[in-house]
């Protein structure tokens, strides 16, 4: 069965977002190899504009809109990096965005929105609460709604981070992302299909649905997840599901201490500043179930650098 | 009068050094040129080989060691950047580094030089006690002391960085350095010397030595200086002074305040671990005297990232 998303949509997606995004540098620690046992290669998305890989989906996504639609604006829901990235996206495009965020977000990513010129609008933190909100400024501005992950021109969008890394890093043997509604992993995993490259998703233990439904091939929504990777919350989508499930080689999981540490590693050896999502990433690749399968060249995405610096895990 | 170090030695330290350390990037931020007025460029040297530019002055020292004077090792006194450095270029050369130590020093930074090969001698936390120790070991191995700027080959080789930034962006119109003992901006204003870039000092106002002597045209080392920037506690070099007196373009002060917010705002925005020392020239280059030159284009060095994770100073 054909995908809703094919490589040559990431192609083009490519080739729009040239002039509008980072092509953020690949990362190398010698320190980091010798613990992994293979090269690792960082892809750098925490030095991405808005300083997350989102704005790559969000960006194509508000530029597929035709003339009509993009005038009435956008929509979303988010207190993360896709708020911030359609934030900017249509500020780029000049048309007007509305982010629905709970009223428990903290201040920093309600700043950082309006930083982008996004109009953020405030609601109680209810799943019902929020999809009140953005369902009432949808009707009340005839926005369209850019879904973080379940919209095929954000995972093209996200899948251009695969092209890029395949175009940076010769020999690849393997692709690692983390996992949480699976734009980029679905997105990915379609960039690398006609190569040789095995994709991975990463997941923290506490917030397993993936893992979960790859393991039984039934679709399993996250229940109560727990974790510090506060981007991988969300359950995958149902655009994303059969993609992984067909395309994906696999899935890791990680515990809290796992993915603290790999964090603190790359702050304190690499120097850069990644947040909690992206160490699932960094964390898998140094377990031993992930080593044994012998890659040695491994991209690892590293999907962004967001991190409330008044609230560090380990501090 | 001639300096004791010329442009010509700086060209061969480059040369020299190529092999053995990280061409590293430049990064910029849009957030950063309109808050500066300015369009900067920080040279990484956070990313270069033991995560700061030290590498470059220990590597070229002990490079020039004759195979004789090499074969009885080398000896510094160091709690900071400079002990891993000469400690990683002696294990390069396959010598032994001594690296004197106050018992004081975290376990973090006596770990660091122990993994690069460095043996660790601790001694009381006085000056007499570390010179007595660092005497001591010179004796009985008949080695070679590194000291940490005031050498003609630790100023060559940190002015390497000079040459690179000049290669690396073009038509600038100024370079701002950390100033402490002064091995960094003495080298990089001989570097820039046959150019007309401007090169400026930066220094917190707690540890302000090197502007108390620029003002005054005297020397004046330290009395008992305080601030964050744990980099720039030692008093400027008699080797440097004289070259930072004629080629210095200025010296600009900032306050522990200062420090803090933009060491926090380019790991916030730029989502770079810098350490403090680092983020007094990127204060610097922020305060309206600064931007009262009118300088269009300006580099600043970030001398390093070996930042203690569990001493953040907003934390």
């Amino acid at each position: 069965m054909p995908f809703c998303v094919t490589r040559k949509d990431i192609l083009r997606a490519a080739e729009y977002l040239q002039p509008h995004i980072h092509r953020t540098p690949i990362h190398t620690s010698r320190t980091l190899d010798s613990l992994c046992g293979s090269r690792l290669f960082l892809k750098c998305e925490n030095l991405q504009r808005i300083g997350a890989f989102k704005i790559r989906g969000a960006t194509y996504a508000i530029g597929q809109l035709s003339e009509e639609l993009a005038r009435c604006g956008v929509v979303t829901q988010s207190s993360g990096n896709h708020g911030q990235a359609v934030a900017l996206a249509a500020q780029e495009r000049n048309i007007s965005a509305h982010i629905v965020m709970p009223s428990n977000a903290s201040r920093v990513k309600r700043e950082a929105v309006k930083s982008y010129g996004g109009q953020v609008v405030e609601c109680e933190p209810t799943l019902a609460a929020r999809e009140a909100a953005a369902e009432q400024l949808l009707k009340a501005h005839q926005a369209t709604y850019i879904h973080p992950y379940d919209n095929v021109h954000v995972i093209a969008g996200q899948g251009t981070t695969g092209i890029e890394v395949m175009e940076q890093v010769s020999h690849l043997d393997a692709i690692v992302t983390p996992v949480g509604g699976g734009g980029l992993l679905s997105g990915v995993c379609i960039a690398a299909s006609e190569s040789t490259i095995k994709v991975y998703g990463a997941e923290p233990k506490g917030a397993d649905d993936a893992y979960q439904s790859y393991q039984s091939g039934l679709w399993q929504p996250q229940d109560n997840p727990q974790t510090v990777a506060d981007g991988l919350l969300t359950s995958l989508g149902q655009t994303n599901w059969p993609i992984i499930r067909q395309l994906c080689a696999g899935i890791f999981t990680v515990t809290e201490e796992q993915i603290i540490e790999a964090m603190r590693f790359v702050w304190e050896r690499m120097k850069l500043l990644i947040e909690p999502s992206s160490a699932v990433a960094v964390a898998v690749v140094s377990t031993p179930e992930f080593k044994a399968l012998g890659h040695k060249r491994v991209c690892v995405v590293v999907t962004g650098g967001n991190v409330d610096l008044d609230k560090i895990p380990w501090v």
